[in-house]
C-alpha cells in the first residue's frame, strides 16, 4: 500500500486519538488493521505508537506483510497476540496510555490487562469513523469490484435455463468473479421461486422451472474492497402479482435512491423507500434499506429506520428495499451508491436491470 | 437439527453452568450459537436459560430458524441483540447469575452491563470444550465434507494445464465443491512455483508453467462442518529437490500421524514432524503442526509446540508440516485425522496423495 495513502490515515487517526489523550492504539479488528497498514492477510494486529506503525503477524504472513506494508515495523508474533503487543509496547518510553478498540473481545482485554504497565482505555469508532468516508483509490476499487460483480453476472447469464440447481447457479457465478480477479465479498444467495422470501436463503438443490423466478444476492471483493448487488428476474411470464411486486420495489428504491446527498438525515433515506411499499399495499421489509460498503461488506452507516446522523459526502451504501411472502416470493433489488455533495452516484449501474426480464422469457 | 441432540448438547453445558453456578448464559460466538441451536443464519445469540433455550435473530432470519431450531423459542430482534438479549432475561425470574462468552466483545459487555439487572460474568471455553470432541453426526459430516473436497480437486485435476492462472484453477475447484452441494470452508489457496513459499499465498494472475510446481490448500463446508487439506504436486519434472523437500514433509506428516491417539501429549505430536523436517537439514515451518476442526476451520485442539495437554477421542484435527523457502518453493501436505481410543482414522483419506505427481507429468 502507497505510504503517503497510509500517512494520510494514521494521521487522521492520530488527531482523534490525541483528542482523547492516547498515545497509543491497538488496532484488532481486521479491516481497521487493513486500513491502518494495508496488510490483507490474516492473524494481524497493528500497533499505532507515537512514533512508528506496528504490524503484528505469524510467520505464515511474514513475507505478504513485508510485500504489502513498506510503512510498517513487522513483528512476527511466537506468543499469543496480547503479550506481544504487550511486551512492544512496554518497549515505548513514551506510552503512558494504551487504548485498545471495543471491538476486541472480553479475552483479549484480559490478556492486555495482565501484561501492559500502562493505563488502558476502550474506545470505539475511531478508525470506523474515518473509514466511512471513502478516499479516490477507495471508491475505484469499489466501482471497480461492482464492475467485476455485473460482467459476472452478465457472463452467467446465458447458462440458465431450466432444470439448473440454486447450487450450480452460485458455482458458475462464483466462478466469473474469479476468473475476473476478484473473490466473493460474502456467500453468493440463489433463491429460487419462494426460496427468495427468505433474504438470507442458502442456494441449495432446488432445481428451476419452466415458469420460475430468481433471486441473486452476490459481490465481488477486489483490492480488499466489497461491492454488493441484488438482482431479481424471471424465466417464462412473470404472473401480474410478481411484476406489481417488481414495480413496487423498484419504485422502492428509486424513491430511496433520490434521497441520497450529503447531508440528508439517514431515516428520510430509509423512509422514502419503505413509504412506496406501503403505498402498494405489500408488507414492509423487516431489514435495514441499507448499509455503508467499503474493506467490510457492513459498515457504517446504518440506513434503517433507527439509523442515525447524516449522509457524508464519500459514504458508500446499499440501497436494496425487498417484499418478502413467505410460501410465495421475496424480491429485493440492491445497488452501491457513492453519497455526493449534490446527490449520488449509481457505482452498479453496469449491472442489469428490468430487461432481464424479457431477455430471459424462453 | 433433531432435537435430541441438541438437548444432550444443552445438558451438557448445563452441568458446566451448574459448576460454575451460572443461571443463564448468553452465546454470542457464531459457531457456538450453531452448536446449540442448530441454526446456521447469520446475526444470531442464543440464550441458554433454566427452562428454554432461545435464538435471538433478526427478520430477515426468522423463516430460517423456526426451520432449523425445532428445540428454540424464537426472538425476532428489532432492538440491537444486547438489549432483546437483556430484556428477554429480566423477564426469567429465576436468573441471578448471568454469563457471556469471553470471546464477546467490549462493546456488547458494556451493553449488557448497562441494560442487564443480574449479576454478570464472564466464561471461557464452556460450550469449546463439548464441542471439541465430536459425535457421530459431527464425523460423518467432517468425512463427507473431507470426501467431497477429495472429489472436487480429482475433477478438477484434467483441466490443470500449462497457462492456467491461480486464479482460474482456485474457481474451477471452488465451482466442483459447490456442485457437489457444499461451499468452501476457507478461501482456496493456490500457489505456483516459489509463491507457495507463502502458507496463505492469495491465488492471483500468476500462470503454470511447463515445468512448475502447485501447492492447493483447500477445503468444503458441508452441513455446517469444515474440512482442510493440502496437496502438492508438480507439472513436468520435478528437481531433486523439490523431490527431497516432497519426501521430507511427507515422512514427517506420516511421523505426526503415528503419534496420532487419545492420551498422548499434544507437543510430542508437534516435535514428531519438526523433528523430521530438522533430520533433512530443511527450515522448520514457523506454523503449528496442526489445529482442531469441526464448526470452524480452527478450533480446539491447537497442535503446535506450545500446545496444552492430551489428545481426547472424538478431536478431530489437522496434520499439515510443511518446508517453506522464499523465493524457491512451499511444500505442505495436510490432512484431516480424527482421534481414537487406539490410534486415529484419516478422514480426508480419498483425497490423491504423491501419485498425482506422476500422473501430472506431461
Amino acid at each position: 500500500m502507497n505510504d503517503k495513502i497510509i500517512k494520510k490515515r494514521i494521521n487522521a487517526i492520530g488527531l482523534r486519538l490525541k483528542k482523547k489523550k492516547i498515545d497509543c492504539l491497538i488496532v484488532t479488528r481486521p479491516a481497521n488493521v487493513t486500513f491502518t497498514t494495508g496488510f490483507s492477510g490474516g492473524d494481524s494486529w497493528a500497533v499505532i505508537a507515537p512514533r512508528r506503525l506496528y504490524l503484528l503477524t505469524d510467520s505464515r504472513y511474514t513475507e505478504q506483510a513485508q510485500k504489502e506494508c513498506p510503512s510498517c515495523k513487522i513483528i512476527e508474533r511466537t506468543s499469543p497476540m496480547a503479550r506481544t503487543a504487550a511486551k512492544l509496547i512496554k518497549k515505548l518510553k513514551s506510552v503512558q496510555i494504551t487504548a485498545i478498540e471495543k471491538s476486541a473481545s472480553l479475552a483479549v482485554f484480559g490478556q492486555l490487562k495482565k501484561n501492559l504497565k500502562t493505563r488502558i482505555k476502550t474506545v470505539a469508532n475511531i478508525i470506523e469513523q474515518v473509514r466511512s468516508s471513502k478516499d479516490e483509490s477507495e471508491i475505484a476499487a469499489i466501482k471497480k469490484a461492482a464492475q467485476i460483480a455485473a460482467k459476472a453476472l452478465k457472463e452467467t447469464l446465458p447458462i440458465i435455463k431450466p432444470g439448473i440447481t440454486e447450487n450450480e447457479l452460485a458455482g458458475r457465478l462464483d466462478f466469473q468473479i474469479r476468473r475476473l480477479g476478484a473473490i466473493n465479498s460474502f456467500e453468493t444467495i440463489v433463491a429460487f421461486g419462494p426460496n427468495a422470501s427468505r433474504p438470507h436463503h442458502q442456494p441449495a438443490g432446488r432445481k428451476l422451472k419452466k415458469n420460475d423466478t430468481i433471486l441473486i444476492d452476490f459481490g465481488a471483493r477486489y483490492k480488499n474492497y466489497c461491492s454488493d448487488l441484488t438482482r431479481c428476474f424471471v424465466t417464462g411470464r412473470p404472473s401480474a402479482f410478481y411484476k406489481k411486486v417488481y414495480e413496487a420495489v423498484e419504485q422502492a428504491q428509486a424513491a430511496a435512491i433520490k434521497m441520497v446527498r450529503a447531508g440528508v438525515e439517514i431515516t428520510k433515506v430509509d423512509t422514502a423507500a419503505r413509504q412506496v411499499i406501503a403505498k402498494y399495499d405489500l408488507p414492509v421489509y423487516g431489514h435495514g434499506t441499507g448499509h455503508g460498503l467499503g474493506l467490510e461488506i457492513h459498515e457504517e452507516p446504518v440506513v434503517a429506520a433507527k439509523g442515525k446522523g447524516k449522509l457524508k459526502a464519500g459514504e458508500i451504501i446499499t440501497i436494496e428495499p425487498g417484499v418478502y411472502m413467505p410460501g410465495k416470493l421475496g424480491v429485493r433489488i440492491e445497488d452501491d451508491v457513492l453519497v455526493t455533495e449534490t446527490g449520488c452516484k449509481i457505482l452498479s449501474s453496469d449491472c442489469p436491470h428490468l430487461p432481464l426480464l424479457r431477455s430471459l422469457k424462453r
